[in-house]
């Protein structure tokens, strides 16, 4: 795409912010429209904590963070729009006047999406001009990390609001019929349920709760959900003997999910002590950060295994098409990213190989610029890295957005030596160099030899217009 | 302790064969007692699970495993354990029978704990002859990896039952109250008679429940749990905010919970065939495995976090106290340990760097030896790394166990040279090498001085042993 698509943001609360920063930092343009005074600063929180760890969650260079702004109305901000979420408190007749004023000034073609916990779609079309423009589109906090979208509403709607999510690195799931609370949130209830009568019953305290959680299913969930999960007890007699075995629990009397226990005050205040004692030594934006931080680092764990949440951040690295430097008259920019928390040190350092994996990739770049892509290798010839030199002048820290600017210093025949600074992009500070030898081999015969053909051609040609400049100044130092 | 623990496993079936693995791993003796005549492969089974994984999450080296054996009949199993597990069918009149057998051949003072997933002490308890004796210590699957333990009882033998699981490694939960059912399992029975309602009423699949569970809240709970999670939710204005905001919600007819949905063979087919469909592609141990990689993987980033089950790991590894060499005429082993899967490189080779992190953590072993301790580094001394020499000499693969021996070249004064070698412990195939310096500094004047008292005392003992030994024989060739 060539302009940029365009997201409205119908209420700039947390979900809303959510919204925001995840298409913002697709490279999508946001515009805003929220009544609240304080709008501007609530979504400038909410992205500050997306900008350092959304991107952390990528391992190519993302695209280029898209425009953000705040409409001083309604129609302003749909006008155009690509994309309109709404997030508006969650009372019908509120949700109704809103989808009234977005329709009356949309193109559409626009998709409207609700972030409605609650509402079936058909309750929020009533008396729309176009209902089959509006569907559920429910993300779960933080929207900015955690990939899964519940969609609801006409087929043909939630086909083409499916395909706009996947391209920005989400889990769109269509939800087969609609029903109250949709799929996620009537798990979410019923735990709830439970978790207030343990609660209220004096078996167990929040904290308590949470442990019997986190150190235990929860971990199974976060990978492998429910039924895969209960497919493992059943072993290899599989899911038929499972349900043979714990199905008739289900008559027993276990739970006290039939009655709903009362918020009385007492209640309500037990809950809240318990949970001051349990989480009160942080506030509320430190255990943001502190759950941002847990996610990334399990996500990108999960990513070395390939594996849900981890699968899909690698598609949507393979998706993301670089925009390889045209302009080779200079040095050029082979490599953007954020340094993520699974390469830092115990001491707080970023680990010494990632320098190396950093500048691979960026001589991987080179490759493919010249056409010694994937294609060309699966074709039996390739470059093999000999030499790395690396200097490391100065730390690296968590978070840091950094770039390498890439030089060519010769590239004759088989062999190809690059040049490679690492910096910190924001104060521009050289953190690494990294003199590179690379050699043109065979795979079949394991020997080096020629490019061949356009490679050939382009490597020369890359060469020529870059060893005529003068040598980095980190290199002459 | 000097004589390795005991414990006896009644009921060798996958829950029996992870407690096994638990406490063998942990350096216990284990007995176990099955009259099942294919139990000792299907321990055997569990432990080449749990020998793949639960060492990975140490980053110390680990207890020696203990001695695994096989009792031909109960009594034999359980008379001189200091700890017997019970689990057998959840059946209350089959454990009252194992329980009488039991408490006729055991110890007065043996911990006796039951799996059960349903039961209440009060009815484990009846008839017994020691009722105080027998406690619920309910485990969740794989019991090896997931640190979580219900322990319901009466008060002094469950405080008693806590200490030598946390001993073990494990997270020990003390329910207040009896129920049916503990507390996990009242969330577990209603996650499930959910999902079999949305099944059944054709809202979603297996693979759509589980995508909605693991791309989604999932990856909360497996770190935060429910109530921290819904604190943040309910922002600076904290718990009262939140269940004002939501709890409301709870009186709206979402739910099916009331009813629960009969498992005709029609709604069993269902599930079977919609599980077939989603991870039919998998048998069950490469599920097995898949999980545990995802879990040792997810815990060893909450790891690097401090948080949750990774704080818990951070506090075993800070628990076990290394046994130091004390024959130091020849070389001596500073280190072994398992090489876990976050380790690894994309192309499946150990990570470069972390061949240094070993070195240095045998390095200091040496340290400790010699009583350069934390409170000797406290006092204001220590030794740093000036330069490792490593030679890289075959390949690390994931799941070996490796050790290093090391010798000491040299240690004179500020100066110490270290010899490391680092071994596959399987076929004792020479890994890597690495020449160290060390050199002893003050932390306040930043510069090299010598060691001091009893440190140098020894150091200079260690040397004096150690320099007159022939040289490694993969350092002279």
């Amino acid at each position: 795409m060539s302009n940029p698509m365009k997201a409205a943001i119908i209420g700039g609360g947390v979900i809303g912010g959510g919204w925001a920063a995840r298409f913002l930092l697709n490279g999508w343009d946001v515009i805003v429209s929220d009544p609240d005074p304080e709008a501007e600063r609530k979504v400038g929180e909410v992205l500050a904590n997306a900008r350092r760890s959304l991107p952390a969650l990528s391992d190519v260079t993302v695209p280029k963070e898209g425009k953000l702004s705040f409409a001083t109305s309604l129609a302003e901000a749909v006008a155009d729009a690509d994309w309109i979420q709404e997030s508006a408190p969650e009372r019908l007749d509120i949700k109704h006047a809103v989808f009234a004023e977005i329709q009356a000034h949309c193109r559409e073609d626009a998709l409207i999406g609700s972030s409605t916990s609650g509402f079936k779609p058909s309750e929020l079309q009533q008396g729309a001009a176009r209902p089959e423009q509006i569907f559920v589109a429910h993300p779960f906090n933080p929207v900015y990390l955690l990939p899964v979208i519940e969609l609801v509403g006409v087929q043909e709607t939630v086909e083409r609001a499916k395909e706009v999510l996947e391209n920005i690195g989400m889990k769109p799931l269509i939800v087969r019929k609609e029903i109250d609370a949709h799929i996620a949130d009537r798990f979410l209830e019923a735990v709830w349920r439970e978790a207030l009568w343990l609660i209220k019953d004096g078996v167990a305290t929040t904290q308590e709760i949470d442990d019997v959680i986190r150190y235990g299913f929860g971990m199974r969930w976060a990978q492998m959900g429910l039924f895969e999960t209960y497919r493992i007890a059943g072993g290899e007699a599989g899911m038929r003997h499972f349900i043979a075995q714990f199905g008739p629990c289900l008559s027993w009397p276990w739970t006290k999910l039939m009655d709903v226990p009362e918020l009385t005050e007492e209640l309500t205040n037990m809950i809240a002590d318990q949970s001051d004692a349990q989480s009160g030594m942080h506030s509320i934006r430190e255990l943001e950060r502190i759950r941002d931080d847990n996610l990334v680092a399990m996500m990108r764990a999960l990513k070395g295994r390939n594996w849900g949440a981890g699968e899909l951040l690698n598609q949507q690295d393979a998706r993301i098409k670089p925009s390889l430097p045209t302009d080779v008259d200079a040095p050029f920019t082979t490599l953007e990213r954020v340094i993520p928390i699974d390469w830092m040190d115990y001491n707080g350092h970023m680990n010494e190989s990632r320098y190396g994996q950093v500048f691979s990739d960026a001589g991987d770049v080179v490759m493919q610029m010249v056409g010694a892509d994937p294609d060309y290798i699966a074709g039996g010839l390739s470059y093999f890295t000999v030499s790395n030199e690396i200097g490391y002048l100065s730390e690296t820290h968590l978070g840091d957005v950094i770039h390498v600017r890439t030089q060519v210093l010769e590239a004759r025949g088989k062999k190809l030596r690059l040049y490679h600074e690492m910096m910190r992009t924001a104060d521009g500070e050289l953190l690494a160099t990294c003199n590179q030898l690379l050699l043109h081999v065979s795979l079949e015969t394991r020997r080096t030899c020629e490019p061949e053909g356009e490679v050939l051609t382009r490597i020369t040609a890359l060469g020529e217009a870059q060893s005529k400049l003068p040598k980095p100044a980190s290199m002459r130092d």
